[in-house]
């Protein structure tokens, strides 16, 4: 068995591969395969009506709501959430810059209009999540990125903001309880703990849109997908199964509060040992740590970075090396990363320590 | 056995089906499913190479062209092709309108600048691709769509252009052979001859790009994805490998010029029993007729829809009603539907009129 700790695509429940190949053979007794049924059959239309109804049973997604199963992952959502909420005459969007990814939406958000950023961790090469700083009310909207995959950073809590509130919540959704209510727009690309690469979730507050006084692409507008129950165009049909089938799996399992219990205990299990291990350290502020993304350095990587490859290479475990921004490690811990492969990791930089 | 004419998504290879149900399971022995590993892997990466070497090789590819695997269908293909050709100061698009794609095209250009239709065949409900108009060369570029659907008309001949001549081609790419050289660029959604719904291939002239004076939002823009090797973020991993696979088989059989004696093959027998058959008549001008679409009528709809609908239905045909701007049937006829389905189709025909 491999214990993959990659970050995106990444881990998916043993059954959603079981699922996703019977489907690919066969789809439900049909003949035919899941991708070659027309996207307007009664059996895909169904696949795309349970996608998005499951999105609203997990995440307990209000009224007034609409979900949409989109293309081009987070990185045109950068675009996409900027165009679909800044006005056009005097447009300003607000953003807390936590690192990559937040910097990408800035650049986007900068095509379209002024951009006033409320606080950044640049300064610490983004090892923490800024706290303190005022939200604005004369801005279009505020716009976060609630878990950091490259600097294993997470919001733990979301400020207060009259402002429409944009996340982009795509390395933790599903991972944890939240709040719908208190945002006008969640996006999250599938590739971490909802399904396959190739769609992105569009959480979104009908009433918010169409108030920009903008021309919008098609594509890129939220109101048409929503007038067309996501199927403006052709969707990513397998990637959108594939995320129906992960968010049956969840809830199956117990829904997203039981997959917050087991994100934490695998969370706690491996900051426990980084910080007990003489030869570990983490790369972030305690109190701001991912529990996705739990990001690691040795404190001497030239006695001891060779052996420790080889050592979790030895042990199955693939996808740990850290990110260019940060080096050293990266454990990633998806929703579908079992208890079990984290006590091997442990066990590995345990057993380095006893043998260094 | 389904017979299956969908319009897209459509039939593919039974192997690809295999093989990809199989790579779901496990990539070719690595303990990892093909969507779970990380898609900077060293595994991943080959996939998305050989994908876009398959396209110039099916293809014939002069160099000095980038193939590039995005995402959001034609339907985002529409604004990114004239954003990336369309002047921002003064720019001028143009456009042959054969039917809803093309209007589709003209209207996302729209937003960007002027737009000159130089011919529709709307008059006629799109039935024929028009000829005889004036090609211009005071524009940005002239857009064409090969293959109408819908319609059921295909571009038997491209317009001679000095402007760059830009074509959505998702309906018969890689279904007969095609001068590439003539064109800056072409686009396609994969859900017909390529592969699943899910990416959409890019081939574009590297000279041609960055000359607008605009700026480009960065998932939109050919030129970022380009010097990224269409990687610029987290591609849709499943459908290019699907891709991927069907470009092999394609490969396989003999390449895209047996493709296209396949598909005349097909399209001659369909044709010739809806002229021979009392009871059908096409309903595109005979010259225009789409080697992929055949779009047929009963004459007498009342008399015989109800049993000519029952009796393909027992034949396990799927996918055949037409679409409804144009009603009757469609015959989507792509690549991997064998000629042995073409046949039953033939014969249900013969065999309603025999014993109407």
């Amino acid at each position: 068995m491999v214990h993959n700790y990659s970050a995106g695509p990444c881990v998916l429940p043993q059954e959603v591969f079981e699922k996703a190949a019977e489907s690919i053979r066969d789809y439900n007794g049909t003949g035919l395969s899941i991708i070659e049924m027309s996207h307007r059959s009664k059996d895909f239309v169904e696949v795309m009506d349970r996608a998005r109804a499951l999105v609203k049973e997990l995440l307990n997604v209000p009224d007034g709501y609409t979900v949409l199963f989109l293309q081009g992952g987070a990185s045109l959502g950068f675009y996409t959430s900027a165009i679909n909420f800044m006005k056009n005459e005097g447009g300003v969007g607000a953003y807390v810059d936590t690192g990559s990814w937040s910097s990408k939406a800035i650049k986007e958000a900068k095509l379209l209009g002024d951009v006033r950023v409320l606080a950044s961790s640049q300064d610490q090469n983004f090892n923490y999540i800024p706290k303190g700083y005022e939200v604005p009310t004369d801005v279009d909207y505020v716009h976060l990125t609630s878990n950091n995959t490259i600097f294993g950073t997470q919001f733990k809590s979301f400020p207060e903001s009259k402002a429409p509130l944009l996340c982009d919540m795509s390395s933790d959704i599903f991972s944890k309880s939240v709040d719908v209510s208190k945002f006008d727009l969640i996006y999250a690309g599938a590739q971490k703990n909802m399904g396959p690469a190739g769609t992105t979730v569009y959480i979104v507050k009908d009433e918010a849109l169409g108030k920009t006084g903008r021309a919008i692409p098609s594509m890129l507008d939220l109101q048409v997908h929503s007038s067309k129950d996501s199927m403006f165009n052709t969707p990513p049909v397998f990637a959108v199964y594939g995320s129906m089938l992960t968010m049956e799996w969840m809830k199956k399992e117990g829904g997203v509060s039981e997959m917050e219990k087991r994100n934490e205990m695998k969370a706690q299990l491996l900051y426990s040992e980084i910080d007990r291990n003489a030869l570990f350290e983490g790369t972030t502020k305690a109190e701001d740590r991912s529990n996705m993304n739990p990001t690691f350095v040795l404190k001497d990587e030239e006695a001891h970075a060779a052996r420790f490859d080889q050592m979790w290479k030895n042990a199955n475990i693939n996808g740990l090396k850290g990110h260019r921004s940060v080096g050293g490690y990266r454990a990633s811990m998806y929703n579908a990363l079992g208890i079990g492969s984290v006590r091997v990791l442990v066990e590995v930089m345990k057993e380095l320590e006893r043998t260094a």
